[in-house]
């Protein structure tokens, strides 16, 4: 493994998520791993952490997600711009060799079957709280954290550092129609930073 | 009302929403008010527009939500960094006099009586869907959407609009300890704009 992919320790794995980014879902079952990118993703509770992502039924990635009661929620950066809209707009129903194109690489973490995607900025590898009227109604997902990960040049000691970072590392917040905003200036308040 | 508060189309509600930022939520039942901060707040679904929010137990936000089955969400930017984290940081169980001691100021749109936050760049309207389940185990609330509005300087014809807007109408990302991030750049697939 990429010797920059670190453990984040589970109180502080909710940080990944708070400042809204978009994300890649990546899941796997039977032989058959898949990858989408979803801008409805949230932190839900700190410890143990959890997680809600919206997965609309007729993607892929569910039903591996419904299969495998597993799923890495992921945080991709401005170097993975053009993945995460690859990701986003087209289906492994409909494009068998869809990781192949979209330039998706996946790695595994001991002890965990489901698929990482190489290159993002943090991993939450996540277990699916079953909630079979959150599921069908508001196609409403929640994952418990059950290991966390992130690059050391971007996130490390539990907190992000975009400022020190390249502007490739920033995070991704897409809007819609293929516009997406990069995270911008830490501001503490009191001070301006 | 404020001339550059113009209604936003319900099917491009989530739009407000949808790049992760740190909400205020607003909700009143009788007579009193109250405003506290979230940062778990997405979007769940297009039409007609819903949403998620994380309200624990402890908020006093919480309980006139409850009361009221009303709630507004709504999106401040970096001219509120102040007031934002004063609103999550006191509570008005503590503090009777919360909302003149943050400098939140208060006013209503015709035919709704949930108070919205003066200054705020967006303001969803939302009726509680409710699920009892969901809120006792998770906190977690369902809004639907029935009315949405937007300052025209920062978010028109169903698009922020952040690059020709002054840098005090940046959306902020909350991670912890009173560190947020303003958003960044616009990034269009394909072009950089």
């Amino acid at each position: 493994m990429d010797p920059h992919i670190l453990p984040v320790e589970l109180e502080k794995a909710y940080r990944l998520l708070n400042h809204g980014p978009t994300v890649l879902v990546s899941a796997t079952h039977g032989g058959v791993a898949d990858v989408m990118a979803a801008a409805w993703s949230c932190a839900l509770d700190f410890m143990p952490p959890k997680i809600t992502v919206v997965l609309d039924k007729a993607t892929s990635t569910r039903a591996l997600v419904e299969r495998s009661g597993y799923f890495v929620i992921q945080v991709p950066n401005m170097a993975q711009i053009e993945l995460t809209h690859a990701v986003g707009s087209m289906s492994l129903a409909d494009v068998p060799d869809k990781l192949a194109r979209c330039g998706v690489e996946l790695f595994r973490v001991e002890g965990h079957e489901t698929p990482l995607v190489a290159g993002c900025s943090g991993w939450l590898i996540c277990k699916v709280v079953p909630e079979p009227h959150n599921q069908q109604t508001y196609d409403l997902f929640i994952g418990e954290v059950v290991s966390a990960w992130a690059d050391c040049r971007v996130f490390r000691n539990g907190h992000w550092e975009f400022e020190s970072a390249g502007p490739e590392w920033r995070s991704l917040h897409y809007i819609a129609g293929g516009t997406f905003y990069a995270i911008g200036d830490k501001v503490v308040v009191g001070k301006v930073s």
